[in-house]
């Protein structure tokens, strides 16, 4: 009873084909290009489409992860980088399709932890976070065996978590927790030392100073670079702050650090587990173990394939 | 079918008598004077001794609300403010008494967010957090329906959240949150301020300052004191801070404020909503309400009295 796990990601679409056993048989990926609003959605439509077609599966069950947020009542989706996707009806679309074939649309970070609870390091856990840092920052929540949802679908909004008082009004589009540690809070802290040191010599260069990535600044930080060093050290005390929050609010078994900056922020693992231990109450310190995520970009697709699994044992 | 509620509290202890419809019939309170210990153990198995004996009653369930953390493994208890309760096996010196008749010890703040789900202001909520300020800061999470325990039963240890770096090693024994915005903490603030201002004639007076407590501080806001202002406006700002964190990582419906400190700060409820909008997921921020407690100091005793009661239509 093979089943088909969809990752939509901000600029690209992955399709797999899982086996009855969970393993992946297929999967393809598909760049979104310019595409936006319905365009978006034909394309997610095409490719199930093409599989309920093809004699040689029959697809018994479907889930998606969306970048953003499923709304479960009306099954519409909002993804803030899709244009055209402020409340997206791509439940109704896929169902148009798949008649009684049950088909699950999640959010990423709870597809995330889902993935990692069936084939990752979250296996056998009741209380496990997945903190996924890249352009953003957010978390899959599972605690005494849920993934939290909230009452309108929004919990796990961790890169609004506040952390450094008073508060600044360049804290109001993203959060405070996002502005300074997410990939692009790095490179803007980067840029804005670079700014301020004209005698800086060292490897980010301040005619690259306009595009720098959070990449360019991990590289520059494993060759001893003095600014690099200064931007990493200031995110690991925020790092830190984060996972200490969510050991004291959850006493969790784990904390799974993904995401596009871990990534290479993964060496920064023990130094941020050392920053949380100092503000963490200490018996939940002493109970959590700090990892990455084993299954890195496949977190969510794994975690859309492991949605379309429950539904075959549970159906809705 | 009438049930016991019993709140053991670091100073006394109040056991509750309710009907079959869930009132109150009686409530008796015994201050612990200076038991510690076993002594504690047999202040609460005498009372629930006397129930079980009198013919007016026959108790079907009983439920504990202990100051500290129950184990739900072991059904020991450890409560800080108790000497000698570091691992108490109070569960099994309860049944030893009670045979057949379902007991449940819980954590006072998971008491508090059940209370108020049975007979207070969660109501009819799926999602709801209760925020206890009193010597201490914890909260009662109701998260997806689910009251959240943790891996270990110590899930709601808000006092230790970061909301200020750098760390400072006088956050060391209770928690960066609880440092500032406890009972304790306003009123060692208030000290700090007041030793600092020789020429300070107002409310405070230098002579009282050794003893001074929060709700003191509370009293000498309502006269317009500077130096309660100064200390309010910063605890304001911690609540601020901490309430939207939760609100960002739940989105819960409420957020409920109780204990000994709300209490005379319910006046400041709406400041706090005001310093969490600024910093909280700002969907979440906009769906979630803010109130008081309506059990004030028998949210612990109705929430004890709330286990019971689930334990007789659903025994464990």
């Amino acid at each position: 009873m093979p089943f088909l796990g969809i990752d939509l990601g901000g600029t690209k679409l992955a399709v797999a084909l899982f086996s009855e056993a969970g393993e992946i048989v297929s999967k393809e990926i598909f760049p979104l290009e310019n595409r936006k609003g319905t365009q978006v959605g034909q394309l997610i439509t095409d490719q199930i489409q093409k599989y309920l077609d093809s004699d040689r599966t029959m697809i018994q069950s479907i889930g998606v992860s969306v970048p953003g947020i499923s709304r479960s009542k009306s099954g519409t989706v909002w993804a803030p980088n899709i244009p055209g996707w402020e409340d997206y009806p791509l439940l109704q679309e896929i169902r148009q399709l798949t008649g009684s074939i049950p088909v699950q649309i999640e959010s990423d970070r709870t597809c995330y932890i889902l993935g990692e609870q069936w084939q990752g390091n979250a296996q056998s856990c009741t209380d496990a976070i997945y903190l996924s840092v890249g352009t953003g920052i957010g978390a899959g929540i599972m605690a005494d065996g849920h993934v939290l949802h909230g009452a309108h679908d929004i919990a796990g909004a961790i890169g609004w978590m506040a952390l450094r008082k008073p508060f600044q009004s360049k804290y109001t589009d993203c959060g405070c927790f996002e502005y300074y540690a997410s990939g692009e809070g790095i490179a803007r802290l980067t840029r804005e030392i670079l700014a301020q040191r004209t005698y800086y010599r060292g490897e980010l260069r301040k005619e690259t100073s306009e595009n720098i990535t959070a990449h360019q600044v991990f590289a520059a930080y494993l060759k001893r670079d003095t600014v690099a060093i200064q931007v990493i050290n200031e995110c690991i005390e925020y790092w830190g702050m984060a996972a200490a929050n969510l050991i004291s609010i959850f006493n969790p078994q784990k904390l799974i650090f993904g995401g596009g900056v871990f990534g290479p922020a993964v060496q920064f693992i023990p130094l941020i587990r050392e920053e949380a231990a100092k503000w963490a109450q200490p018996v939940s310190m002493k109970q959590v173990s700090f990892e990455e995520s084993v299954l890195g970009g496949n977190a969510g697709v794994v975690g859309a394939g492991f949605l379309a699994l429950k539904n075959i044992h549970n159906p809705a």
